[in-house]
């Protein structure tokens, strides 16, 4: 017999969600959401800070920072919501052709975007993605291996809980990682086992070490279960290599690990003839162990919240699953069940990310242009900010091969290390913190990632528009913090 | 040290997800979907079948049996994707102003629906619902205890993560109850403390029962955490009195449980004099227990997926939490973050449903119209379908006082139960298989929600448009059942 039960407390909640961690969203973030609502309410706010503006730079949020949306997709989401306007005589001087046929395909497939779809999603817009896979892959996939999810998180969260059994189940991840993953885990009560990224190597993994990583969490009574690779990387921003991902795919066959490829930010590129994306599924596909092919199960994601389209608020996304046994097949599709079914303006959105308008459309020019401006005004950022922490004293940085992110390491005086440690933080979250007090520029500390031991860094997009004002803020708050914690 | 992971196989993965059952979208919905597709593709298939469309009863589905959107709601969410539309000289001819009005408001506070919003929500959404709420129950409600969600389900379910730490937790839940609390609990390996609806009291809760279910659930070593009521109610469309109401809340404030509140259903009514919605929220800030009224964790749920606007594709809800101790309120909020934000869709779904528009604005007459029709139109469907129901042999059934189902009795020939157990079925399930394979009408069985032991339901929406359709085929088909399996 338990004891009676106890009023609701923080002590007697799950403790699984009191340990978990989110540094995206985090104590920083919480921080600069107070600051800028002081400087939007407060006239005399700006002079007691110091600064006009936040700069958020902690989360991949692009349309925030005033990424315009891709036209053909907002006007197809338009119509969708409201179809009546297609048949108004104006609609034909509103709206391109190509988007009304693709509204109207659309609605023919769905009825209507209030009603719950199929739990898998749309099954036209599967279709779809598989067509999209088939010439991105050279492979044919199959429509009802494919999951429309409301973002990619939502659907590593499913496949985590899909394969956790136990507290004493693991997944392989990253370190640096995004923290979903370490959040996931603690969610479900699972164990992180953790495999470095070399920076010293463009942030390839440590290949090497994941025979040690593995052994090492199995001693420990680790079952392990799954391994989560991110190509483009977040928060690193690398690319990798294929033979890197060659000896992936043969490590998660040799260990029976299902491989999990976070692949959100394929489209983000900086540098396209050397570091190509390929996507796991090709390189599982055409991987030179024959057996490995048709046996190594993998789930590969997909987003609209990334890439340049940028849509994190419509909420959609997809998985594909690989190698998947039948009866386990079924159980991803229950669990989407439960669920009911993924938004559908994300469904939407993923018609119109994978099918974009053709060459002779009318709307191709202006998807074109358009998505070409969003691909030029993010390499210029990413290399423009890269250079400028690179000519700072203690400061170094990898250049972005991808995704959207820069990851600089930064080495900082002892005496800043004990001020950190008499504050109760960690000395990059000290040094966020104070950068983020100092200039309004938000930033995530490297500690709410992950990083090799004894190593400082912090996360920045390049998203924000003002490059130069963030750059001139940043120099002037280093500086000084040099200067103010000089050994 | 654990044993090598071995290959991905039902058998290895997580015993709590192949548990979980969601008969909504069970055997029985997946037949039907079978069904379907064999009649759009195989001109034949109506002339083997017997009947020449599915007629889907099983899920709350109204815009896919073509209840049509209110179109005040369509119109702004048409307008906030495509915010360049306000802009030409159409515009004015195309959408009245107080459209225009409310897109540009809720575009002026969310900036983009790309960009993920504040985790809890659109902070001015929030506010506009705790305007509802304080409209709705006389008493205050502050913006930040309410959560904006992807429809209700996710706001149930991280409750439900938040508040189940171990094996040995359990929450009350009606029987018979909506299949969402059972897959939630199976999910999160807690225990379902079943209390029972009472069909010859209007399906009003079995109130002297509840302390004996609570007391022996302790005693079998359960730690009994929270109580869930559904009202108006899913799947048995009762309403509950205040009486009923006054004693659910002594009843948690005595044994310190947290009350979740499922109010999807609180503006479809059908007895509006006799059984007036009130919300649990005014319950428990006028209860006569004062004591009660600062302590006792109650969570209420909304949506816009039910109701008269039917939004389910959409994903939008929202969640107030009351008399939650700081530091858990700020656990919910954690939960919300890690999850990102819900659909900007079903944001701006929210925002519609709680300030729609007023006497006097040009969307007012439109509005009202559609609502009234809506609710009309349901009230006589329901009130159609239980009497055909009470008119059949071995069938009766309440009539609904609120939601969008019935849940009627049948008393099923020995002959038929005996055949079930021969097909390995529960009979329900049996007698409502047997009625989709021969009249293409989809049930869902009332063993998939729980009912007195001993008896047999079944749940039926009453949203599909043609009812005589339907009530033809049913009797046909009762008729025969009855003749087929006569004892």
């Amino acid at each position: 017999m338990s004891s009676p039960p106890q009023p609701l407390s923080i002590d007697n909640i799950n403790p699984a969600v009191v340990e978990a961690q989110y540094a995206v969203r985090g104590e920083i973030a919480l921080k600069a959401e107070e600051l800028r609502a002081k400087l939007a309410s407060d006239p005399k706010a700006k002079h007691e800070l110091g600064f006009d503006s936040v700069i958020n730079c902690n989360i991949g949020n692009p349309q925030q920072l005033g990424q315009k949306p891709i036209t053909f997709a907002r006007q197809v989401a338009c119509l969708t919501e409201y179809p009546e306007l297609m048949d108004k005589p104006e609609a034909s001087a509103l709206f391109p052709t190509d988007v009304i046929e693709r509204a109207k395909l659309l609605l023919g497939a769905i009825g209507s975007v209030g009603a719950y779809s199929h739990s898998k999603g749309v099954p036209l817009i599967r279709q779809h993605v598989a067509e999209f896979l088939e010439e991105r892959d050279g492979f044919p996939a199959d429509p009802e291996s494919v999951f429309l999810t409301a973002g990619a998180s939502v659907g590593v969260s499913n496949i985590l809980q899909l394969l956790i059994s136990s507290p004493q189940d693991g997944v392989m991840i990253p370190i640096p990682q995004y923290p979903l993953y370490t959040a996931a885990l603690a969610l479900n009560k699972a164990r992180p086992v953790e495999y470095y990224l070399s920076e010293a190597k463009d942030w390839e993994p440590d290949l090497e070490s994941l025979e040690t990583v593995l052994a090492t969490a199995t001693a420990a009574g680790t079952r392990t279960r799954a391994m989560v690779v991110i190509s483009p990387g977040n928060p690193v921003g690398n690319v990798l290599s294929r033979p890197a991902m060659d000896a992936i795919l043969s490590f998660c066959h040799r260990h029976n690990l299902v491989l999990l490829a976070d692949e959100v930010y394929q489209t983000n590129l900086y540098e396209r003839s050397t570091r190509p994306f390929v996507s796991f599924k090709h390189a599982l596909l055409t991987h030179p162990d024959e057996a490995l092919r048709t046996k190594l199960p993998l789930v590969n994601f997909h987003s609209i919240s990334k890439g340049q389209v940028g849509e994190c608020g419509r909420r959609g996304g997809y998985f594909e699953i690989v190698n998947f046994p039948g009866p386990v097949a079924e159980q991803v599709y229950k669990l989407a069940s439960i669920q009911l079914c993924p938004p559908l303006a994300g469904q939407i959105g993923v018609d119109t990310l994978v099918r974009p308008p053709k060459p002779g459309q009318p709307s191709y020019a202006t998807w074109k242009a358009e998505m070409e401006a969003i691909e030029a005004s993010l390499a210029s950022r990413a290399s423009h900010l890269a250079k400028a922490f690179n000519k700072l004293p203690q400061l170094s940085c990898n250049e972005a091969q991808g995704a959207l992110y820069l990851f600089p390491k930064l080495e900082l005086p002892q005496k800043a290390v004990e001020a950190a440690k008499a504050a109760g933080k960690p000395v990059d979250a000290f040094y966020c913190l104070q950068l983020l007090l100092k200039t309004g520029i938000c930033l995530i500390p490297g500690s709410g990632f992950g990083q090799a031991p004894g190593t400082m860094h912090f996360r920045t997009t390049f998203l924000a528009p003002g490059t130069d004002d963030y750059v001139a803020r940043f120099e002037r708050f280093h500086t000084n913090f040099l200067e103010e914690y000089k050994d």
